[in-house]
């Protein structure tokens, strides 16, 4: 069996997320579609993880096993051909068999985007969450520096959701202001729980309000409890922006 | 009566363009509507100028006659909650009765996007004409210089528009090559034909693949037969920048 990596970029706006639900469009339901009909095998793709229904992608990695004989060049034009405009496949390459989209990721970075100013813009709306009240870039960078290195980040997830350690390595995290208004949150860590980039965009815009201080942020982390931290932000504000193997 | 300045930002993929028609969503009818409902009077927004539909627009101006009493800023902050999401009122002015945004218009500049790579972007594709063939902009840039003038454009507009002259002066134009493979050209002039920047485009566009000189641009130009030209760039590449007073 052949192994084939895909990097994938996607507008999440009219999705139910990345994984095949029971109903509703999916990121991987209309690939896998496409890979069927491609290789005319009943073709399993593996994300590197799940994104949320509404999410982007830039960089999304999965990988699926195949006996096609298509190259990596001709797979890539025929996908991108049959795939709908607001999917993408960036890269095809063929890999080592034990190559695996969601074990062998080493680190992720994820980017959260805000309009922060009075006026909502009409071609960032599907992309961007739009804060009008201005915003202390100071205290948000602050809070920020609280959460890197590695901590037990149960208060920055999603209630309820089962996994093995709520225990992740923010390796880097810092904000950029865009003279269009944009503020561009990256941060990159060895994984991410669930709607944890989004819990933590939300507790830092409540710093950036004044409403809470970098001590304030650092008080909700080690208390891991979720009902802390602030509100979650958005979903159409995220981009999966690349992993890393 | 006070008479109002609207500027307006506005993506034009779901509207049958600007100027209210028998049947399909309008730019006008949609912004009137607001108005009326604002101002308890049957409003009459005029434009500085129709756009097609699809085309977009950063700062669209357009202006109207009112007896309410409403404050430029009250103004604006309701207008910008009723309108949709792909429509907003950048600014909101009082000025002087004899201001007329479609008489008064001394010049207006377009944009054109188009993204010049292999692969298509689904954060773009609304918004830029996608072209994978590789674009030789240095000739796209000789050809461009031959329009820049006041020439007779009458090869450049939608056929059989009627206008009382088909003579424009294009006072500069101009591409950008962006590094993420957008390739923006920029064209003010003292007025433009129906159609005309997506004439254009079209035009260059074909010298940039090689099919077209200069010389060819030129003779296109002084012929004054539309069936000369290139093909009509698609609306959705094409943005209202500015119109100025």
């Amino acid at each position: 069996m052949r192994n084939i990596k895909l990097t994938i970029e996607y507008d999440g706006t009219n999705y139910q997320g990345w994984q095949v639900q029971p109903k509703g469009l999916t990121l991987q339901g209309v690939i896998e579609d496409q890979l069927k009909r491609l290789t005319g095998e009943s073709v399993h793709l593996m994300g590197s993880g799940r994104t949320d229904a509404g999410v982007h992608a830039r960089g999304q990695v999965a990988h699926f096993k195949t006996r096609s004989p298509l190259d990596v060049f001709t797979l890539q034009r025929a996908l991108n051909s049959l795939l709908p405009p607001d999917v993408v496949v960036r890269k095809v390459e063929e890999v080592d068999e034990g190559f695996d989209a969601r074990r062998n990721c080493k680190t992720k970075i994820y980017e959260y985007r805000i309009l922060n100013r009075s006026l909502r813009s009409v071609f960032n709306r599907g992309h961007s969450w739009h804060i009008p009240q201005k915003l202390n870039l100071g205290k948000m960078r602050k809070a920020t520096q609280r959460l890197i290195g590695e901590h037990d980040f149960a208060s920055f997830r999603s209630a309820g959701s089962p996994t093995r350690t709520t225990v992740r390595r923010v390796i880097r995290a810092d904000w950029k202001r865009r003279r269009d208004g944009l503020l561009i949150f990256e941060i990159e860590a060895s994984g991410f729980l669930k709607q944890m980039v989004r819990a933590i965009v939300g507790t830092l815009v409540e710093a950036g309000r004044g409403k809470l201080t970098p001590e304030d942020v650092q008080t909700i982390l080690e208390s891991r409890d979720r009902k802390e931290a602030g509100p979650t932000a958005p979903a159409h504000g995220l981009f999966l922006k690349e992993v890393k193997y």
